[in-house]
């Protein structure tokens, strides 16, 4: 704490005077929130806090448009809600996730902020409630019970739009250079963990590509629901003390600072008591938590070894792997990837455990539920772009390897199957497994091929496809 | 046991003889697992034997007109598979959910019990592998691993069209009929679960029904994916042993037979070595469990009571509700309701957990992953029928009670606001608070408005919507 | 239906008669349900109806002691409870899970069928409710309220000393069983899936069996708290209606009978209003889930092959693996344990927000709580007796491979730590990796050691152990 | 950053080297840990890099004892490990979670700014490797795979023991102060939300004093497997490279440090490849997510109002409640605990999704494993703090209220059973309803009972307990 930490102003409530730091902008709420909330140290994430001031910084526009709000007192709680948008006040924001269950007190924190410092634009004093009034001006028309969720929509879009699908498209592309990359790769294919009929390396990382694809294609098709915003239904849903149209315009004004295809919430009860949406979006990023979890972990069981595994992939040696073991490299970003998979599942129960517990008007589980969502977008977004140029970029195939696994395989009898029927195939397999022989050495022995037609028919590079018609 | 089913005949796989129950028509496979995994009592659901017949039937009738199958033996498949996909057959499906990951021996069992059948409409004889042998025949062209990721994609895409979104639907329409009904019942509103402004019953009972909507929306939006059928990549995705073409004309097969959308996978990698389609279907119900969760935990508190509780609605009574308490009647359709959703969620996070876990060519968790997915669909569609019918349908709003208790509310105040500050409003609360005394009384104690003003501005059915522009 | 189920008598509730089949024992509050819940198919457990068998008995027994009911009737209703405890009677027990959530229902069920059954002991007449009550005698001194989470205690507890313990104890014998057989196989270890220094296949092993052995103490643990029955607290947790002493005697009956160490519950209102034993025991299920599938995910993985996979352990062979891969075998023990496990996780989270979800005197997830309970109990102890008996117990070494593997090691190098540090011996093993030599070469290449100092101080069979102090 | 921050030295590492900022201890691997894993914003939890400091601490002090460490670079690195221990260093540890699995990044974070602030100690200059080498002193006789782990233990015990049984302690205190002071007063219970027999709000409160104190036991309960140190483990488990007798005593060093039972893991393999003892640590935390989700959840219902809710209760009022209506007050501090308890039941299926991947030799999700039991500890013991201080001590009664309710109850009848039986008392209870009596009235109507007798026989405060033995 600095000294200028020490000094105090006095702030009011509807519950009396109380001193907070002289050189922060926040009010009496605020304070008695941080007083009264000392759990955990998780805050109000920052991408919530700069929501707060675009929201702030819609309604005062749309007020000032209905000619509800003076032009001064508008200007500058637009000039101050813009810095809180810009993430220039976060040290103003010192409240954590686990405070009152509608998110009031980060609402009234902004309220607050911006008051103060649109004061001090006014007045060149800090704080206080004159000019403008945090309650009367700043949540002018508003209430925290559709405000809070307006921001937790306006953060959520932009966590998702502006990074988490950036980061899965690239993946995707990565995926597709390499499936490409390896498309003449002929490889054993691998079902129970077991040998089983060859495909090629590229035809294996087709299929995370497609996953992936899928993976965005699911999370966009949760957009239009999570960027409904709750703005206008005010206390309860009514729209009690908001004006007629103001919904719709605050939605315009929000989708044209954010260049997002903001709504306004078609049912206002839905959109307070309910968080249907968040735990939609967060299902669809455990899809992905699922998809990439199998992934990674295929990508370093391929690339187990360097001896003793499968080694039929080469990852990148990015830093020394052990801290006792020399010269070791681990699949690290697969690690951390898988880590945030888990996560992500289990932030999806907590998504989902806090969304069922809405009561009558209003759900009281707001901050938990946003801060889960945002956190499971960054770490998927975060983890997929570290993952693709940590990992993925560098991928080589180790195709001596490869092939010399895929000639051993007994699975290539499978090819036999039309020809001798599964059933003498299968004695094949045995016999080659048990006496250690190569299924040719065995068919010809049971004399069920010649050397010749075992040569013709069992082809690698021709069972990754289905037989052509004729 | 009766008599008959202590004869057995014998029957062979690679593995050697066996003998099976005469009275069935499984052959070694299937009597091999039933021996092998004595597991817990989950069969192998209904819905899924079903759609294994109509998985056979389609790949039968495909052969048939690819030529690769002969006609007599394929006319005789086709009868036995009808049986199967009719449900005639439900005794000849013994296994369980926890054999093999891959599901290969309810595959196995499907093509045992459909050659069986089919052997003996054509000879009289029950069972065995000729003239139609279960691998060569039943089984041609597919794999475990696609014929049984196919069925379920049969399977979750017909009961959810077939039960769960008939059932959502009726429910959404029983919602809006109450809201309807009750929109003209001025209420107090809750947030926080504490005295609020107020709203109709009817905007409460339609933010119900908007998550419903929404939540048949949801579902809806995953069926594409889900309907996706893996077959025609047969072993690991390639397509080996199948013909070009066989993939697409199976597709229309089982379209034409069901009547449903159904499409070949884009790529059959990703087919078979996720399920990223279950976990999105699944995350799809998980959002309805908590949908639901919140509109029967709303219903019965405020239907709680008789005399000590809120007492808002009448919820119909169904039955004695207490073996000690006579007279007492209880919310059980809510609580079965609830119960479903709070198996609706666990099950999705078993479901999460198995998609996770695919590994290289084909994840193996499949009988675990459809389990799941089915049991919450039939859960969330029978729960809703019951929920609707036998609460929604009948429930009866107590108007005097909702009267009695609006007139009582504090929070009236609020529409003070524009009017006298919020500060001065809250100190109008407050006085009448702790006085216990009406509004009215402590705002003209106040000196802040006269008796008429209050009547004028105060009128709670002006309250339940925004204010219309002037 | 047979005819006789076509033919009804009627019962009557406080909500007047009811038709019911002739053929059952049931009464009207039984028929209601049937007719109001038409939900699923997942009956009561089994296990559920014997432990209300027991629980009759019991309470029977102790009011009889007490001189609150009859002999004569009192020795009919303990007839009738015996036979439902033996199980004689579960066609009499047709009502489902998902029901009112006090199981309210399948109390009166059980109290209808012992009143029925017991009336037809002393008339000859089935059904009624003379002269045997099903309220008055059955439920006498009860309420389904402590009557039913009575039943879950004793279910649950019999579920798992019956049959998970000794299931997993025979698991934990055979794994080390197996540490023993193999103490003497030096192998490859593996971390982050990749080249490790050497351990036994033993200690590997050893530390499967420590994970059980402790999965054992754990729900040992939690036994004293779900032993503790509800019985004494009728309605809300007061006693009200029973006597004084009641609740003590009822619970040395019920451990009589059983020969389990059950007590009462030291606070009624706790063991009727919240469930917290059963979501400890869960936890205790899914810790296990949790090491059951890192060890069966391990063995298939070490198992993988034959020929481009680890290979070091040789699983049996119960069955063919593969529809169209001839000659597959594959880990399907394996397989169906890690279904158990995704699905024992999933239901704990149902179990965590059903225990959750306790609302006052009574928590009405209570049929929800103990489904989830003893399927998690049921398939963790079938789960752990098929894995033992179909694979592990015939769980071999393939010696030949692991001798292979190990000698190819580069992190044999570790060993060279204590002597030339851990950068020159990181230089080594780098050079052996990337010129393909062995360990040996590339230290005597960089001058580091003589290649005698090099056998001398790598050695495998001294490396699976501290150091000993000299 | 300032200036200083901008000037790098470079350190290196067996990939050769790299720049690092000039005022930081860290060197080459933390270096490329940051760079490499830029994911999401959680570093590792102070209580982890403390425990980290601990480690290094004992093992320098056992190294010493042992003879194995020069005791002037010993007495350095422990002067180092101090100011770590101590918390002083916080800002030299800057890596996140998400990086290795293994927590090999963090352990080298920890042996690099040890060493170099060893370094600064012996030389006078920050950094680099030598005197003191962050693998050869500091991480001496150790690796990642047993360090890493084994400062889990200690960070998740001190936590456990420190914070979180202290603030559940004084919960469990100060519930039962509650149930003391409300020992006399009577009223309503309600079971299915609906109006039950009656019990003191005593009583009501013993039940959540009961839970807290079956989860302080179950927490407890734990302790055991969690204070099993992985020390002495090395690598894989066999304790290579590390002394015999190490292990023990190291853990006697730490168990002297942290004055805390710690003991040396009984079987090292399973300290390393498993977690089971977080997952289960959590799983006791999860048993208390669900208990305090139930209470908070009570309380705030009780407390529901002021005047069209249950009223039952007075919670503190401790800031104003809402944005938009004065004079609200609501149950905030029971929100922030219920949002606590979603959060730790999400953590708690993160965990075991991560305790379940443990592959081989080592489990790698070792940093999401602790990042989750840390902070569900911290947020438990947090949040149970605050609810007392801030809501549970503060309560009070609404003594008039519970008066008015508890005689308006129907459910009073249930004292009549045992003198006109169940039927009759339902008749009771439904005329009483239908009719809008007292159930006197309906009762003296129905020719039952006399005035006199009803008021004889139906008695709350005789309701609240079994019957006493004549």
């Amino acid at each position: 704490m600095t000294s200028s930490e020490s000094a105090t102003r006095l702030e009011s409530d509807s519950m009396g005077e109380i001193p907070v730091p002289a050189d922060r902008y926040w009010g009496a709420q605020t304070q008695r929130s941080l007083q009264n909330f000392k759990i955990g140290g998780e805050k109000m994430p920052p991408a919530m806090v700069k929501a707060l001031g675009i929201q702030k910084l819609a309604a005062a526009r749309t007020n000032m448009d209905l000619g509800l709000l003076d032009r001064e007192l508008g200007a500058a709680i637009c000039a101050a809600a813009e810095e809180v948008a810009a993430g220039k006040l976060l040290d103003h924001f010192p409240l954590v996730v686990w405070q009152t269950g509608s998110g009031t007190q980060s609402n009234m924190n902004a309220n607050e902020v911006i008051a103060g410092r649109a004061n001090e634009i006014l007045t060149g004093n800090r704080g206080g409630k004159s000019p403008v009034h945090p309650n009367d001006h700043c949540n002018l028309g508003q209430s925290s019970n559709d405000s809070f969720p307006t921001a937790m929509s306006i953060a959520g879009l932009q966590q998702i739009t502006g990074e988490t699908l950036p980061a899965l498209e690239r993946l995707k592309t990565a995926l597709i250079q390499k499936a490409t990359a390896f498309e003449k790769i002929v490889k054993i294919g691998r079902t129970h963990l077991m040998d089983a009929t060859p495909l090629t390396l590229g035809q294996e990382f087709s299929g995370y590509a497609k996953q992936i694809e899928y993976g965005i294609e699911r999370i966009k098709g949760t957009l239009p629901r999570l960027g409904q915003l709750a703005q206008g239904g005010t206390a309860v849903g009514t729209g009690l003390n908001a004006l007629e149209g103001f919904a719709e315009a605050f939605a315009r004004e929000v989708a044209g600072i954010t260049a997002l295809p903001f709504t306004s919430a078609e049912n206002k009860f839905e959109a307070l008591a309910a968080h249907d949406a968040i735990v939609e979006t967060s299902g669809a990023l455990n899809v992905l938590a699922a998809s990439l979890m199998k992934i990674a972990h295929d990508i370093r069981m391929l690339g187990s070894g360097p001896r003793c595994g499968l080694g039929e992939l080469l990852l990148p040696a990015n830093e020394p792997g052990s801290s006792i073991m020399p010269g070791k490299v681990n699949p690290t970003q697969a690690e951390a990837m898988t880590m945030v998979c888990a996560q992500v599942m289990g932030n999806h129960v907590a998504v989902t455990v806090a969304g069922s517990n809405g009561h009558f008007e209003l759900n009281v589980f707001k901050p938990v539920l946003i801060y889960n969502l945002l956190q499971s977008a960054k770490l998927i977004g975060d983890a997929c772009e570290s993952f693709r140029s940590n990992c993925i970029d560098g991928l080589e195939a180790n195709e001596e390897r490869i092939a010399t696994l895929m000639q051993q395989s007994l699975m290539l009898v499978t090819a036999l199957n039309p020809h001798i029927g599964y059933d003498n195939a299968a004695r094949v397999a045995k016999k080659a497994y048990t006496e250690n022989t190569t299924l040719k050495e065995a068919a010809v022995a049971l004399d069920l091929l010649t050397a010749a037609d075992f040569d013709r028919l069992v082809r690698p590079e021709e069972m990754i496809a289905p037989k052509p018609r004729t």
